[in-house]
């Protein structure tokens, strides 16, 4: 047999094995079924509540039904922030009082019993909250800078937005703001607002923060205009708690000729409290359960090692992401995938790697197109795989359709009927594919 | 100035184009809008009902609002199939009835007064049917092959199974049975029926033709495995009335250089009756709009003629697509764009042309791009451009992703909120800026 016949030979049996993940992942999908159990029997997951707890265990024992094997936890301190049951906002004119939609920021302080109230000061930016200088001090600090709807990806439009969110109240507060209210993070015009992790500075007074829907910052704006001396009333009793102790999630299939070397596929167990983190992450985490258990299912024992890593508290302190890289520093973990932009239809993959590292990848598209990836961008990684880079890591994205993540991102509508089954699981194929061709052939 | 400078300088202020199409279109975006006038103000919009006829109007007086040029209608005959108010599916066995979630499939002829009762004998193709013969004669012919899970494109899966749905009823009347129920032609596992047509034969009896929702399929075929004598009870009482005059919309801008080159941009303006007609085929007809809207917004002329075209009477019949094609058999259509794949997020556009046309489409890539476009297909078009074809015509077909479509096509759950603003809205950019290159540069 001549080599070129032997190689037609390999590339016959190769895309045979492609087909087959397609064809046995779309026949037995399961992981729609997974993330009934996570959203419908667990809920919203927020780290240190009961709920991120049971899911720990469930994910634990889902992945010893499935066969994997080393399945174990890796420990973490996690903050324990509870949103309380008082959020409101008002806008407040002579005795008139206007209810606005509104929920806390995630890591708030609380207000004074019984709230607070003063006069707004609108703003698009940080820079411009600096440069009002003393006007802001004893106001509310509103920050309403939109996405940016001519951004193709969404993702772009948030990261365009977000630090409104993340740094408005430390730096409101650096100018004598008692308060801060920012638009919500969303690319759609509702009533829903959608609440996020924000941050305070050591030295800086702690101020809440709150988000109002999208409509109700128009609101708000349109009768600032006509009445700039109105004043908002705003309330909520949220805490913190003392850290609790958690875990993320491990299981893999060892590697039959070079089991030291490890790719990891993950999402994050934990989500916000006011939907069921369906999206976010829920999906990420059922995809990478559902991407290893279709190799086992296949009969396909990898070169290397894949494991499935659940991790804890990607959504305000990533005790998870760093407790794991902490924990496992004397493994060599070639590469990681993360699903953490929602359970849309796969459209690509980002590669954070060496030029050679990328090129490699790309040239496995030809697989990855069978369930829909139409490109392998260069640039992208996760949150919670972020701190195994340091150590040479391919850090590897998962890329799905963007339009509709942030009209659901971190608010009560993050269930699980915005997901459709078939995209969530071409998802977890396309991921299985790609920790498949890594086991393979290698970075 | 050099020839490359000039060259270079052309290339920029395309680029701008381009860039302000996406910026100009997703900042003031209007075929949601437009959408919701369709679906919330008309409704769903079969062919000969009411709904139908205020939708025309509504399109004339749009277009006409819009600015377009030569806004008219072009008249067309279409059928009148209504619905009725029975629809009634039940397994009986001995005193016990089990109602099943069905609808009746368009153009079926009516039960006799009270319904019809029978066994019923399971298939999963027309082929079979054929070879069962005479154990057919008198039964109920029930169709029950499913959606190929495996097909990554779900109108491939579609293709795969409505013959049963088109065709069933008069391959089960040739051979003597007395209905037809079909498992809906549905990706989704789920208690919704989907209609669509059917169709009958001359010479053939017209048996009435069901479809049942795909949970309603597998709960018949269980107890039919236990039970392969129960019997099943149908009932409707829906009927064919005279055609009715009706028409196609049409508007345009005229070319500036060759305005007897015309492209044409369409969807189908009727619907069926049980949903709001949204995705199939409120989007195209809203697209195709707000494609030819932007371009007047960005103050551009086109070299050749840009046509809007909303199509009367896809569903059941073609009528529309058949008399604009005959209407306009004088003039020149060097390309037509048809949307009626869903408002979903654009993947690509299909082309059914020449080498060189597809060739010359597919180096605009880099422009569509800018909306999420990520190839050009070869194959393609749509039902009511198809008349267009034998003239030489380009036919194209706007591609977005397709694995939600059929969970809702044809049924009560085609409404506006199952469409996504941007997704919607990026489709309509994809076709202005197609559509701008074809005027551009031609075929």
């Amino acid at each position: 047999m001549t080599l070129p016949m032997l190689a037609a030979i390999s590339f016959a049996l190769q895309s045979t094995t492609v087909d087959a993940f397609r064809i046995e992942g779309m026949s037995h999908a399961h992981s729609f079924e997974m993330l009934r159990d996570l959203t419908k029997g667990i809920g919203g997951r927020l780290s240190g509540s009961p709920q991120a707890a049971k899911a720990v265990q469930w994910g634990q024992k889902k992945m010893t039904s499935l066969g994997f094997e080393n399945v174990h936890l890796v420990p973490c301190k996690v903050p324990h922030w509870v949103r309380g049951k008082t959020e409101r906002a008002a806008i407040i004119q002579g005795s008139r009082r206007t209810p606005l939609a509104v929920c806390v920021l995630g890591g708030s302080v609380s207000t004074p019993r019984g709230g607070l109230t003063g006069e707004v000061i609108e703003v698009t930016s940080l820079d411009e909250v600096a440069t009002l200088g003393e006007k802001v001090r004893g106001k509310i600090v509103f920050y309403n800078r939109s996405f940016d709807p001519t951004l193709l990806n969404t993702f772009a439009a948030y990261g365009g937005a977000v630090d409104q969110r993340s740094q408005g109240a430390v730096v409101a507060a650096k100018s004598g703001a008692i308060a801060t209210v920012v638009r919500s993070m969303s690319s759609a015009l509702d009533d829903v607002p959608h609440t996020g992790s924000m941050s305070y500075a050591d030295g800086v007074p702690k101020i809440p923060g709150f988000a109002l829907s999208t409509l109700a910052a128009n609101r708000l704006d349109q009768s600032l205009s006509q009445d700039p001396h109105l004043r908002l009333s705003l309330e909520c009793n949220s805490q913190t708690l003392a850290d609790v102790d958690s875990a993320s999630v491990v299981g893999e299939i060892r590697g039959s000729e070079k089991p030291d070397e490890i790719i990891v596929m993950g999402g994050h167990l934990d989500s916000w409290d006011l939907g069921e983190g369906a999206h976010d992450d829920g999906a990420g985490c059922v995809q990478a359960m559902e991407a290893l258990s279709l190799i086992k299912r296949l009969g396909l024992r990898p070169k290397r090692t894949i494991r499935v890593v659940l991790f804890m508290n990607e959504e305000n302190g990533l005790r998870g992401g760093r407790s794991y890289a902490d924990a496992k520093k004397l493994e060599t973990h070639i590469a990681a995938i993360e699903s953490d932009s929602g359970g849309f239809a796969p459209r690509s993959f980002g590669v954070t790697g060496t030029p050679n590292q990328v090129a490699k990848i790309q040239s496995w598209l030809p697989d990855l197109q069978t369930v829909g990836i139409e490109r392998i961008h260069v640039g992208g990684g996760g949150a919670d795989i972020g701190p195994l880079g340091p150590s040479g890591t391919v850090l590897i994205g998962l890329i799905p359709e963007s339009q509709r993540y942030f009209d659901y991102h971190h608010s009560k509508n993050d269930t699980l009927d915005k997901v459709n089954p078939r995209e969530l699981q071409l998802g977890a194929i396309s991921m299985a594919i790609l920790a498949w061709k890594l086991s393979e052939e290698g970075t």
